[in-house]
């Protein structure tokens, strides 16, 4: 046994995809350190089920980031804007909706970067999936690819030859995929919430486009879905 | 004349290199729109400059942008570590120093990003300059080509084949020819700061290595140095 495990960044907003990354950066050997952002967004409560899931992993690195994305607005997570509810899958899968926040995930993985030269790590795991997704050009592949180039560039790190990783375990999974995966190693999926519009009581809608996926994603990965839909 | 210009984010910091690009990008036709970061700074009076600087050149959008840098420290610009003093200029030109703040120009350029994505702007202006500069990693220029490829993969703007351009109109000047430049297109350089260990009444220490490059910058250009020394 390592006594002495590589440290790793996890970015952990409290949905599905993030605690299955964790889970699989645990299962590989890392000494997991959570970063979670409360960065103005609607679904707030999401950060109690980061809490949760790190409390279920024993993560004893953890920070919490607060910015205010609404700060610009421009989405319907960080603003008055509507949630849209009841889209059909070929509208979820067709371009890039109103929920997008620009360039979220450009800003988490530049706070994991800083973090990560802070504490020694030279790896950084994101839950990004370009299957099963919601058309953020954030989240694809060339993407996270760019962002790892510049990252080499960016630090004290990079430039003395420490080579930054950044993990995407999921990329090419679906979210059936993700959530058998996940369920195998342990992720209680009941603490995690993945609505972008749930009630004052963390219950979630049932019909915004992430509790869509979700919903489908446990059907086809026959998996009971422990989600607590406010109906 | 151009009665609908293009906006342009520009990062202004308030000390001399982000005021000159401010006046470089107003020069040019530009709409500048600054955004300044209060992230912890050991010397946060340098935002009082960057208010003034705003208001001389009548800059209608800006932005102040509040996160928390000491969060994770690692630098002596965010922590308490101790601000180097009168370093050779040998000295200064060798290696990362301590003042260096881990991925700062990555999560700075990263929120103009997406500010600029919500106005509808393609541009951002940093001052960051390879020659006179204290050896930061995130000042050179394959760090900006390296962000700006990531820019135009990270955001619906660049998906959509807006191309986004990261501008650095300094990055080959010395600081006197930086300061030549900004004095002929009207900065008030007295309105700047750039050291890194101000006394609270806003005096520059004359001793940091951001106070020994202005000093000599100031020397070199033949410009008489407007900054209210403690001594």
């Amino acid at each position: 046994m390592n006594s002495n495990p590589k440290k790793a960044v996890i970015l952990l907003s409290g949905g599905i995809d993030s605690a299955t990354t964790l889970a699989i950066a645990v299962r590989d050997g890392f000494e997991a350190c959570t970063m979670s952002f409360s960065y103005g967004q609607r679904h707030s409560c999401e950060l109690e089920a980061a809490q949760w899931i790190a409390d279920s992993f024993h993560i004893k690195k953890r920070v919490l980031v607060t910015i205010d994305l609404r700060l610009f607005g421009g989405s319907a997570l960080t603003s008055d804007l509507e949630v849209p509810k009841n889209r059909s899958a070929g509208e979820i899968a067709h371009g890039i909706p109103i929920t997008y926040v620009p360039a979220r995930n450009t800003i988490f993985l530049s706070y994991a970067l800083g973090w990560a030269e802070v504490i020694g790590s030279h790896d950084i795991f994101i839950g990004v999936n370009s299957v099963d997704y919601s058309g953020y050009p954030d989240c694809r592949p060339e993407f996270i690819n760019a962002f790892q180039n510049m990252a080499n560039l960016a630090t004290k790190e990079g430039v003395e030859g420490h080579k930054i990783a950044i993990h995407t375990p999921l990329i090419n999974l679906s979210k059936a995929q993700i959530i058998k995966t996940g369920s195998g190693l342990g992720v209680d999926y009941a603490s995690t919430l993945s609505c972008y519009d749930p009630s004052p009581e963390g219950f979630s809608c049932g019909e915004c486009d992430s509790c869509q996926i979700r919903s489908k994603g446990f059907k086809e990965a026959g998996v009971e879905d422990p989600t607590r839909y406010k109906f």
